[in-house]
C-alpha cells in the first residue's frame, strides 16, 4: 500500500473550552485519583469534549490526611453545610464519599436543587437509586452511576443502552474483587488470615472487609445491574446471599476435591416468573472464563435472546479505573444529556431452580458417611463424592437450595460444619 | 431474609408510546432479522423505551427473495429513489444494505435532509465516517453506527463514553468472525476448503468471503475503533495488513510447531510519535484470551493509563447481535440524544517497533538450513527451532516488520513459501 504522507491531516485541537464547576465529597482512594486524573487529562479533556472541569470544593472526613499533591488544600472542608452550599452553585456534584451518611443528604440536596449528580457509592445506590432519580427527574437534576457497579468495567452505560434491548435473561459474574483477590491467594496455598491481610495491604479491601467478605458488597452491585438489566427496583431484589465468611479454606479445598475452583458468583436470572438472584460460593470448571478471573478482577456476563453472550472483564475496582468512570459520568452530565432508566419491570422471585450443589466436610469421625447418610435421608442423590487432603466432598444431583438447606442443618446437628458451594453449569 | 411480599411493586407499564418513522434500506440477514425484533420486541421497546417503531419502506436488491414473515410485503421496493422519497418522510433511516453504493448516496442524502441515519456499514464507515458525520452536524442529522465495528459488542459505545477518557494505550482483538471460524476449524484438523465451505454454510461468510480472508473487514473495524479511540480519521489510518490468504494450513502448522495458535489480531498501539496499526496472523499463546476465542466470536481488548485492562468478548457478528446493535442506535437516535464523536487526534504513523516472528516453511529440500541461514544472514537471531509434521518453524528475536519482510523475499528467492506470524507478547 502506498501511502500520501501529504493526505494525513491531524486535525486541530479545539481551543476553547467550557468551564464545568465542580464539588468533591470524598478524597481518598477514589476521590483523590479523581483529583489527579482532572489535573493530568486536563488537555485530553479539553480536546475531546470542549470542557474544563474546575474543582471549587472537596468535602474530606478528616482534614489532616495527606492528599494529592495536585490538590490546592484551600478547597477542603470538613464541614458537610458549607459543602452543601458550595455545590449549590456548582455544575456538577461528584459524590465518592461511600456509605449511606452524609451521602444520602448530599445526593438529595443536590438533586432537589436540579444539580448533575454522579456517584461511585453503590450502597446508595443499590438503596436510593430509583427514589433519587425520580427526584432528579422532578427538580431538573440528574443522577449518573456508572463506577457504582463494576467500576472501570463499562457494564452501566452498556445495559443502559446498547444491551438493553437484546432481551436479556441473566447477569452474572464476579462483582467483588476482594474475595476474589482472597480466593486466588488460597488457591496459592495461602492461609485465609494471609490472604486478607495482603488484600489489605494491596489497598483492595477496606479496613473493615466484612461487607465484601459477606457478599453485600456484591449483592449491592448485583441490585443495580438488575435494576438497568430489568426493571426491578434495586432495594426490592431478593438476592440469596452468602459470602466467605470463616469457611473460606473449607470451600476452597471442597472444590479442590472436586476438580474445580470456588468464586464468589453474582448471579441474576430471568425466569418466567420473574427474575431470582443470587451471591455464593460457586465451583466453577478450572480452566473456564470464571475461574481465569483472578486477584482483583472482576467479570460480567450478560446472555440474551438477540445477542448472544457478552462478557465484560476488567478492573471492578480501584482509584483510577472507579475515577475515570466517574469522569466519563462527568463528561456526559456536563453534557446535558438526559440518562436512561428502565421503566419498565420483571418482578424479583426467590430461587426455586434445581442446582447441583458441592458439600464440603473435614474427614474423621465418621465425616464420609455422616455425608453420604445424610444426604440419603433428605433424600438427595450423590452424583460423586470425592477426597482431598482432610475434605470429603459430595457432589449433588441438581435440588433446589430450599433443599441443600436441610441437609446442612442435619449436618450441623451432627457437630459438622458444611462447605456448600453451588455448582456453575460449566463445572 | 424475612420478604414482605406486599411491598414487591411492579412498576405500571407505560400505556403511550411515541410513534417513530423508520425506513430500512436491506433486508438480508441484518435487515432481516431487525424486522423480525421490532416485530417480536415491541411490547418491550414501548414498556422501556415509549416508543414504537413504525416500519414504512425497505429496499432491497432483489423483489423475489424470501423475506422474514414479520414484514408487510407492500413495504418492499428496489427503487433507491422512491426509497430515498419515503426516507424524506421519515424520522430514522437504517441502512444495513453493505457496501458503498448505493449506501454513500443513501447515507449522504439523509443526512443532508437532517435525518437520523442508523448503520452497520463498517466499510462505509470506515471509508466516509467523519465527513458522514460533519454532513449530519451541518444538517441537523445524524450518524450512528454501534453495530458496524463489533456486531453485538458494545465497543462503539464504550469507546465514545465510558472509556474515552481512561488514556487509551492500545485496542486489539479478533473482529473478523469468518476467519476465527476458519482457523477453529483447522486446529480441529479440518482442511482450509472444507473450514471455509462451512464457515459459508453457517452464514458466517458472505459468498464472496474474500474481504474476510484478505483482513480488509477487520482493518475496516479497526479504523472505526481507532477514530473512536485516538480521533484518528479512519481513511487516513495505515494499517499493516495480511489475512489468511491460501497459506492459512501452513500458518497454523506454524503455530502447532511452536506450541501456539493463530488469530487474525487487529490491533492498534498508541505509541510517543503516533498511532500504527496492523491486522496480521499473530502467534497466541495456546490457553490464553485471544486463543480461547473460538468459533465465530470476536474480543476486544483495550489497555489504558487510569483504567487497566478491560476485555469485551461476544458475538461480533449475526444476523440477530447486529440487529439488536442497531435497534439500540434507533432507540438513540428517537430519544435526540447528539452522538459523541472525538476531535482530538493522534497522528497514524507505520509500525517500526520490534516484534518476535514466526516463520514457518515447509520441511525437505534442505528447508531447515534455508531457513537456518536465511535468517543469520539478514542478521536475525533465531530463538528456538521447531518442528511438526511436514514444517519446520523458527522463532526470531524481536526485530521490526521490515527486517522480516527482508528474509521472506530471500526465503521467496530459494523457492520456499515461508508463513510468517507475528508472535503475540504472551505467547
Amino acid at each position: 500500500m502506498k501511502i500520501d504522507e501529504s493526505r494525513i491531516r491531524i486535525p486541530a485541537v479545539r481551543r476553547g473550552a467550557r468551564t464545568v464547576r465542580v464539588v468533591l465529597a470524598g478524597c481518598g482512594t477514589v476521590g483523590g485519583e479523581l483529583v489527579r486524573i482532572l489535573h493530568h487529562a486536563a488537555d485530553e479533556i479539553r480536546q475531546r469534549h470542549g470542557l474544563h472541569f474546575e474543582l471549587v470544593r472537596v468535602l474530606v472526613a478528616h482534614g489532616g490526611r495527606p492528599r494529592p499533591g495536585e490538590l490546592d488544600r484551600a478547597l477542603l472542608t470538613t464541614d458537610v453545610d458549607a459543602f452543601l452550599a458550595a455545590a449549590a452553585g456548582a455544575d456538577v456534584v461528584v459524590e465518592a464519599i461511600g456509605g449511606i451518611d452524609p451521602a444520602l443528604r448530599i445526593a438529595t440536596e443536590a438533586l432537589r436543587g436540579g444539580k448533575r449528580l454522579v456517584t461511585a457509592n453503590k450502597a446508595l445506590v443499590a438503596a436510593h437509586g430509583p427514589e433519587l432519580v425520580a427526584l432528579g427527574r422532578r427538580h431538573g437534576g440528574r443522577l449518573d452511576f456508572e463506577s457504582a457497579a463494576a467500576g472501570g468495567i463499562p457494564i452501566v452505560r452498556a445495559l443502559r443502552e446498547p444491551l438493553s434491548l437484546t432481551g436479556i435473561t441473566s447477569v452474572r459474574g464476579i462483582l467483588n474483587g476482594t474475595t476474589n483477590y482472597v480466593l486466588s491467594r488460597l488457591e496459592d496455598g495461602w492461609s485465609f488470615p494471609d490472604a486478607l491481610a495482603d488484600t489489605q495491604a494491596r489497598g483492595f479491601a477496606e479496613a473493615d472487609p466484612s461487607r465484601d467478605l459477606s457478599g453485600e458488597d456484591a449483592a449491592d452491585k448485583l441490585r443495580i445491574l438488575v435494576w438497568l438489566a430489568f426493571g426491578v427496583e434495586p432495594a426490592r431484589l431478593q438476592v440469596r446471599r452468602r459470602g466467605l465468611g470463616d469457611d473460606a479454606e473449607r470451600l476452597a479445598r471442597t472444590a479442590r476435591a472436586l476438580d474445580g475452583a470456588v468464586r464468589i458468583v453474582a448471579e441474576a436470572v430471568r425466569t418466567p416468573e420473574g427474575v431470582t438472584a443470587s451471591v455464593e460460593p460457586v465451583l466453577v470448571a478450572a480452566g473456564g472464563d470464571l475461574a481465569r478471573t483472578r486477584d482483583e478482577a472482576n467479570l460480567v456476563v450478560v446472555d440474551s435472546r438477540w445477542n448472544g453472550r457478552i462478557a465484560l472483564g476488567g478492573p471492578g475496582a480501584g482509584g483510577g479505573p472507579t475515577a475515570s468512570a466517574l469522569l466519563s459520568d462527568m463528561v456526559r452530565a456536563a453534557r446535558r444529556q438526559r440518562a436512561v432508566h428502565p421503566s419498565s419491570a420483571v418482578p424479583p422471585i426467590p430461587d426455586r431452580r434445581p442446582h447441583a450443589w458441592a458439600v464440603g466436610v473435614e474427614r474423621g469421625r465418621g465425616a464420609q458417611e455422616a455425608l453420604g447418610h445424610t444426604l440419603a435421608r433428605v433424600g438427595i442423590n450423590n452424583e460423586r463424592m470425592a477426597w482431598t487432603g482432610g475434605t470429603v466432598a459430595a457432589r449433588t444431583e441438581p435440588v433446589p437450595w430450599a433443599r441443600i438447606g436441610l441437609a446442612v442443618r442435619a449436618l450441623e446437628s451432627q457437630g459438622l460444619t458444611p462447605a456448600v458451594l453451588r455448582v456453575d453449569a460449566d463445572a
